[in-house]
């Protein structure tokens, strides 16, 4: 079906990032009109049962996927984590309570910024100083009684570290951004009470987000509802099964796809250990002499992730320009950390890995 | 490249709606790899030059074709219209200001809902006890001397109306929804001072929606940074090129495609004269014996939305279910006016509008 003569690239790429080829084929092969529709998925109505079908068989292999319990609801929405950095407060975090932040990176820090202009904030817990190259640890906690919610940033993309178990919150809820570990592994749905994402980087394209809710909590957004803005209100998405207005049609459908791919790699767990087996890889590259860095201390290390610097920023230049002439997109890491980052989501294939590995050890024999 | 044995059928839908079967074949032929990137662009960063290169383009194709003053920004968001009914006066509507509303529709009416959550809102003019069949009339406007903007609904998809000129608002700023006629004919961007419109109906598939905004609006965005949730401030988005947060990757690109094939149908005036001619078809059957009936009154008659009934409501499901068998799709009305919709866009076929008179004459004929 690829009738284009251009390669693909190993797309290292921290969000939007790589999908799995067979759904990207799927996509292509179905483009111009889905079988037994006669129209484009970039054409057809939200409304038409078509859609709905496709909307409703993506929630129920996303709820089998990832043991999503009854009592939660999932939202698929626009705006990104970035409009979440703003939900999160406006639904939550009633007049007169207080919100904990676990400030764990960059991103953190912004949905930190943005709930502080919607309510009293906490932070309960902070690695900044340590340049987050760690995971806040439980000890160093300072949770306050009765919060209105916990938030926290399940992994960070930015630094290259991830919580490897949910903070203990008691019984406040726990809110958790999991935009670049979504069903990376196995998550336990029943601890949080709000789990979001944007999907770009494990789920779909660009242009969605998923929420998944606590029935609950959607009561603290019923009791706004005559402040809040329609389109910010999770009830009134939960209520009209998000198709409150029109919905990202083409992303809904695409992430519909990842979800039977990501059940076709044996689920959650299944993905799981083939990303562990392609962090491992490149922590083990890393690690081999000393000459490659990581930036993210070894007990907080992203398995989605994987930062590292080089000896000297010269070579770190050297390093971008070469990998990217040899096929490798997206290696430059975020200014805020320097050097590189090897994103490698759930469909980033093993393959790259091993070529990344590769070009890594020749790399440094190279320059040594 | 269509490999697909389903036959395209014809979409009336009111939106997500047709789009011109050349951009949707470019888009399938390069869907696993774009040309010369190696990667989908379902796949590719927003902070790539590639998806830059798109997104510079598809604005200066925008810019050419409705000659957008460079005092003008175009931004390219999420939410459709119905963030923006928030947006709007979130971000224009200053405390102790007023905004003007011309309530000509259903979807106007929401936009007033949502902005009576933010401020003080006068409705300058409303055709709601009239079942909204006209247009607000320039004489009837009763406008707020120094209102913060005036906000109109240029075309009224549910009720298939549309304003043929610009209400007289003298120097006070004219925001318009614009959704369902955007770039249908051409525009007075210079009379307005924003514009807005989700991108599913003349411009693209679902989950972008376009904002056009004269530079000097966004010093108010400016004014109210701090209380602003900063994805929903205009000028956070204007100064970061729509790049603030990842942007829907694949909208934009189907966008830009869609600004080219207009191009090609000889701009706005181009259009233009095709829409009218498919209008006007669409008229004369509907007037032409007095079995169906148009809702709107003639001087208010939509180009893109054709709303019509028939005798009774028995042939309106029977002329439901026999159009879809003969594939026309998305033919019945809005529930609010009852009977049938056409919503013949920009991309809409006018082969499709001959099929359909066809069918609305023979269908009278057995009806008889």
């Amino acid at each position: 079906m690829n009738s284009t003569s251009t390669p693909r690239v190993f797309n290292f790429s921290a969000g939007p990032a790589a999908l799995p080829l067979p759904v990207l084929e799927q996509v292509q092969r179905d483009l111009v009109a889905l079988p037994n529709v006669g129209m484009s998925i970039l054409e057809i109505s939200h409304r038409s049962s078509a859609f709905e079908s496709i909307l409703a068989q993506a929630e129920a292999d996303m709820r089998a996927l990832a043991g999503i319990p009854s009592n939660y609801r999932v939202l698929f929405l626009q705006g990104g984590a970035s409009l979440q950095f703003s939900m999160v407060p406006m639904n939550l975090l009633s007049p007169g309570a207080t919100a904990d932040y676990l400030d764990s990176g960059s991103w953190a820090a912004k949905a930190i910024d943005e709930a502080r202009k919607v309510g009293s904030v906490n932070v309960a817990g902070s690695t900044k100083s340590d340049k987050y190259v760690r995971i806040p640890a439980q000890a160093d906690l300072t949770l306050t009684a009765g919060a209105a919610y916990v938030h926290m940033t399940a992994n960070n993309t930015i630094e290259g570290t991830e919580w490897k178990d949910l903070p203990q919150v008691g019984d406040v809820p726990l809110v958790s951004d999991t935009s670049s570990d979504m069903f990376s592994r196995p998550l336990d749905v029943g601890r949080h009470a709000l789990i979001y994402a944007g999907a770009q980087k494990n789920m779909g394209p660009a242009g969605l987000t998923v929420v998944i809710v606590r029935d609950d909590l959607l009561e603290r957004s019923r009791a706004r509802a005559s402040v809040l803005p329609t389109m910010l209100n999770y009830a009134v998405h939960a209520d009209n099964q998000s198709l409150y207005n029109t919905p990202p049609v083409v992303a809904v459908y695409v992430l519909g796809l990842v979800m039977k791919w990501l059940t076709t790699q044996g689920g959650l767990a299944g993905i799981e250990k083939a990303n562990r087996r392609k962090a491992a890889k490149l922590y083990a590259e890393i690690d081999r002499t000393g000459f490659y860095r990581g930036t993210a201390l070894a007990d907080s290390r992203s398995m989605m992730n994987v930062t590292f610097r080089l000896p000297s920023e010269e070579l770190e230049a050297k390093f971008v320009k070469e990998s990217a002439a040899a096929g490798f997109d997206g290696l430059k890491g975020h200014r805020a950390v320097g050097g590189m980052r090897a994103s490698i989501y759930n469909a980033f294939p093993e393959a790259g890995v091993d070529a990344l590995v590769s070009f890594m050890s020749e790399f440094e024999r190279r320059a040594g």
